[in-house]
């Protein structure tokens, strides 16, 4: 089903020493049709018969991949979840949309190669398109997004008011139903103990602090998700101004003084943390998901440091999605209980890295 | 002053997956003088004249090295205590003997190659003659301690009572004067949970449980010293019996089983906490000396279990010794602080075990 890439892990591109990767949504909605929460099981399958051809014809990559979500297997949701492809709702299937839709009719495509730009049917909104670039690049994710959303509404109707934009399920994503986001790796700020602070400044600045696996989830291995939480009223262009221009770039800033900061005060505490954090890895013979990404985390920060001249951040970020449960289990061929994951956990990072 | 290898250290004989060392300890006192507690200045120096001709007549080794404590320096005392060629009291000084003995006259000599024969001279007794052997040996370091009193003896007049035996500073000692001990490495026992039982049972059969490092102090590392607690009333041969034919063999059983039933029943955590901890001595930058204690017991406890095939027994046990603060000093040439030791203790663990 998956090329081995993906293009958020690609470890490419401008700041990657902060940046993981740079996102654009756009939500979107049929014209004529109830918005999701509203539709019976009829209208969610008119949806995705009136979306599949217009996708398709709108051209999300060289080529594209359609997966019907309430025909796939649990574990086939759980790998496009751990790939960011779908949602926790969307690849959980409940809360069901309307009471007594037992099946949910729903579906995610996205574009080969590096499943670049996706879009789920009949998430919140019908249509949720969204484009990833790897490192700083919020402008390209957008110029991505903007040109697949024109080809797109050239092959459909879509929900649009003069007045207000184009109209989305949830009133905040009303207007021009963007969202950027940026994928951080904030170590450094959370060692020095700033990173409560960053989140308020955030949140004054309505910006969104999400975890590795977006809304509900933990900052898991000290990777933070920022994005916009309103829409309405600012135009594309003013929002990507504002944190492509400005506040992103200060995030950064103050996440490279902090790590600076920690090498010249602390050089040799951090040295033994990132190299400890290797020698785990190498050796482990059990590990569990949170503790692998808390390591790989404090890995990836050595690597940015210098400190590890014997491990590649591509591999730190493979490693990222390989230990994920369901991709670990694709890897070995087979279902596995949580015990035999532990193990297989264990031995694809050692194999990983001793290969270096 | 020392050659590297210390005989209680070499990893050779039986036993050795359990048992460190195994070592005698005679107390005696010279005729005619009064006990260290109750000497003044004049009588503690009376005993070293005395006492330092007849022991190098009896010849503890191939050759001896004398040294008088009084004039050492701080840290070549703390060489010794590591070594276990004296007491932690010996070495501090204090509290010294008598009110108003500012210096206190003392001194060891120990014999070479390998440190096997040691004695310290005003101790809590005025003569305390050790003998160790690496491994389970109680009969050969009997041996050999009851040759060295014998010349000791021809060579100079001992406190003795027909009635009581050898007369000692403490009533516990009096008799044979003798203290069988052996150093034992119980990792199984403290996994499994089964230690307290074993130092309970231990202490029913007067038994006394040790650290490391002797009287007062903790089990580092998991290592238990084991002797005797009195001597009147018993024959040298009845105590050697005890221990060596029945309560010593019970316990190397005890913990065997222990070990073989975490491997059997824990096996993969056994093997993550083993790779764990030599993944650690491998890269850490900073080691405190009970971290790396407790690393190297681990370590050793796989290597006994032919878990890690790439590290061996013996530098395992050297690096026991190699981490304490004053070998560390000595190693690196120089005094150095608390942060500076850390960081050079990591390094000598490091080289040792990249050889591997």
């Amino acid at each position: 089903m998956f090329e081995s890439g993906t293009e958020w892990l690609r470890a490419e591109g401008s700041a990657t020493d902060v940046v993981l990767s740079s996102r654009v949504r756009l939500a979107r909605n049929l014209a004529g049709l109830p918005f999701v929460s509203k539709a019976g099981r009829g209208d969610l399958r008119l949806v995705l018969e009136a979306a599949r051809p217009a996708i398709e014809r709108a051209a999300l990559d060289k080529s594209e991949v359609w997966i019907d979500l309430h025909d796939a297997s649990e574990i086939e949701r759980a790998l496009l979840l751990e790939r960011h492809l779908i949602s926790n709702q969307l690849a959980k299937g409940k809360p069901a949309p309307k009471s007594g839709a037992t099946e949910w009719p729903r579906a995610v495509c996205f574009g080969l190669p590096g499943e670049r730009a996706s879009v789920m049917i009949n998430e919140e909104d019908h249509i949720r398109l969204q484009c990833i670039r790897s490192g700083m690049a919020l402008r390209e994710a957008w110029r991505d997004a903007d040109a697949i959303d024109d080809r797109l509404e050239s092959h459909i109707d879509l929900a649009f008011s003069p007045r207000l934009g184009y109209l989305t399920a949830c009133p905040t994503n009303v207007g021009t139903g963007v969202r950027f986001s940026v994928m951080l790796h904030l170590p450094g700020l959370r060692m020095s103990g700033e990173i409560e602070r960053v989140r308020r400044a955030a949140s004054d600045m309505s910006l969104a602090v999400r975890g590795f696996y977006g809304e509900g989830s933990e900052a898991s291995g000290d990777f933070y998700q920022l994005s916009n939480q309103t829409t309405l009223g600012k135009s594309e262009l003013l929002l990507l101004e504002e944190l492509d221009g400005r506040i992103i770039p200060e995030v950064i800033e103050y996440e490279r003084q902090a790590r600076q900061s920690l090498l010249s005060k602390r050089r040799w505490q951090v040295e033994d943390t990132v190299h400890r954090a290797f020698g785990v890895l190498q050796h482990a013979r059990l590990l569990r998901t949170e503790e692998a990404m808390k390591l790989l985390s404090v890995v990836r920060l050595g690597i940015c440091l210098e400190l590890l001249g014997h491990a590649a951040l591509g591999d730190v970020q493979t490693l990222m999605l390989l230990i994920q449960p369901a991709h670990l289990q694709r890897t070995c061929g087979r279902e596995m209980g949580q015990d035999e994951r532990r193990r297989a956990r264990a031995d694809v990072v050692r194999e990983r890295f001793a290969e270096h």
